[in-house]
């Protein structure tokens, strides 16, 4: 199913026009709040408010849309995630009547794992994610069965970018798109459908710090994955790798930003309080992508910025772990010393 | 200001009127793993997405509107409260063009006071909770100068009432509407909007066990006070005493309910995982009142349920707390032996 054909805006238009009747046209919101303190604009596109909780939904669906259409849905569907991909596929699935198999480690969430099964799936649970992964492969083999990745695969890219076409095309004058990065799909979709809805805007991503696989392969030019498992409140955003479909476009970013632990509980604390919204560490990251940039390139004219809130399915223990240190006590600002002593603290 | 003269439907109906440009007609929300869950539809009165983030707006808004109308405003706003209260009367002053003075202890939280000044009120900090209000009520002597209090108002009963109001325009065949009780406005409001536009509904109420001050109060047929401050997650529930004009109505409830910490914080983390949204604890205990009322009323039919959320302002503090033990563990359930285990783990 993978080729290197690049992705075009019209593989996005398509993917919307398939999805559009599946997914929701996630609201935009926004909070006057942090305009004010930060003397610009910024607009987050919600997509923890999307069935199952996250963008995940788009490219999962765009897949078997794109099938059906060709009439090549196939007899089984198999996937390996404990996270958003595996309810967006199980979804998916069984939108178009397809039973689905989860493979996943045996440490998955009871909510998670009670969710996926909720959306129709099968969960099979292995003692390890490496067995799990090892399963998967094995079941792919079988002849009608289609194994679903969460990324690397041009439908999920043109899917992703479905949430950046959505919100470019009800917007005007958007200076700078921002998205978190994890296997490279959301920010690889948002940069396509950018850069025709909105060429003069910036595309920036971000990466946590402590799984900046994507920032060393952007430095070295070449596809590097972590070393080891990460361990990081932007869970969305651990994948060891990016892949070798989303790598040229993340190359095409106007900026890329490795974000550390403070940083990410900060805004993570800070987007949950302001927008009201139940929102992951891992699109939370992102602010703080946007924050730097801004300081770096010191518009002079006030920005109007578009964020895609990835989603909102946050493991309890992250919660506590993400309100454990008092983040509210420092209001948002561009202030260089305020956020470079915040980070200084944490390093 | 305050009379004993019953609110009725009407003054809901006016009071909609006049603040519906100011206020957001806030979305109603449902999750469909709860439903399926449960077996019954819960939806959900978004107030947390309201502007300042709580119902306290409508109150306000109704109180300063209606003297607008009559050619009565004042020259002053003054209030004491370091919560919701606060930012809805800067909101609702602000919005009229009159300056208003908020009286509060010094240990308020920065974001609430940085937000309330940035609604325009000024913020007078006090060493103690006592000695903000001697000054509120010492301020309030002053010519021209209008004292808006909580809850115990009939505009401000009037005002919370819009929230139901809304919610029963648009959705058919409520069975049951459920609020939390702090003063009892809120809920007093929504009773008297309920009994006319869903008069087979029945209205519960739900207060914390540890500040159970209108369960006494009604168990008794007087108003009884908390002999000492409420320690609870559901703060915004924590008011020592509900108001005389409010306390009829709470009389006229069909069921209320006293909801245990351990209770309010398993919904807490419950309804912010499944709806997305950052949702107070005061809001998330109505959904025990709520479960409760179910397994005693064992209705035949499926039904449709409106829960009030309040609010969605929690301090770092609480989040930090609410979140300290693992609910996401145990599936929302109407299983009578789940949730009464549950209750008896926490006693």
């Amino acid at each position: 199913m993978t080729t290197k054909t690049p992705v075009t805006f019209q593989h996005i238009a398509d993917a919307h026009k398939r999805i559009a009747s599946i997914i929701s046209n996630t609201p935009i919101v926004e909070s006057s709040l942090l305009n004010k303190w930060l003397g610009h604009r910024i607009l987050f596109k919600a997509e923890c408010l999307q069935k199952t909780g996250a963008f995940k939904m788009r490219g999962a669906c765009n897949v078997l849309a794109h099938l059906s259409e060709l009439g090549q849905l196939p007899k089984r569907i198999v996937a390996n995630s404990s996270g958003n991909h595996a309810q967006a596929v199980a979804f998916a699935a069984a939108h178009f009547n397809i039973p689905a198999t989860i493979f996943t480690a045996s440490n998955v969430s009871v909510v998670k794992a009670a969710a996926t099964e909720y959306y129709g799936a099968e969960v099979l649970k292995f003692p390890t994610r490496l067995q799990a992964d090892a399963a998967v492969a094995e079941a792919a083999k079988e002849e009608g069965t289609l194994w679903i990745p969460p990324y690397n695969h041009n439908d999920i890219i043109a899917g992703q970018g479905t949430a950046a076409y959505e919100a470019l095309q009800e917007l005007q004058n958007v200076d700078l798109v921002a998205a978190p990065c994890g296997g490279g799909g959301l920010l690889s979709g948002s940069l396509i459908a950018t850069r025709e809805l909105a060429p003069h805007a910036k595309v920036i991503g971000a990466e946590p710090l402590m799984a900046n696989d994507a920032a060393r392969s952007l430095r070295l030019g070449k596809i590097v994955g972590l070393e080891k498992p990460a361990v990081t409140f932007a869970d969305g955003a651990a994948t060891p790798m990016v892949g070798e479909l989303t790598f040229p476009y993340l190359q095409q970013t106007d900026g890329f930003y490795e974000v550390d632990e403070n940083r990410i509980a900060y805004w993570t604390q800070w987007l949950q309080h302001l927008l009201k919204l139940h929102i992951e560490p891992t699109c939370a990251m992102t602010m703080e992508a946007v924050v730097q940039w801004l300081i770096e390139q010191k518009p002079s004219e006030p920005q109007t910025v578009l964020v895609l809130i990835s989603g909102g399915n946050i493991a309890e223990t992250m919660m506590r772990a993400v309100w454990q240190e008092d983040h509210l006590q420092t209001l948002p600002s561009l202030n260089v010393s305020t956020a470079q002593e915040a980070q200084n603290l944490a390093s």
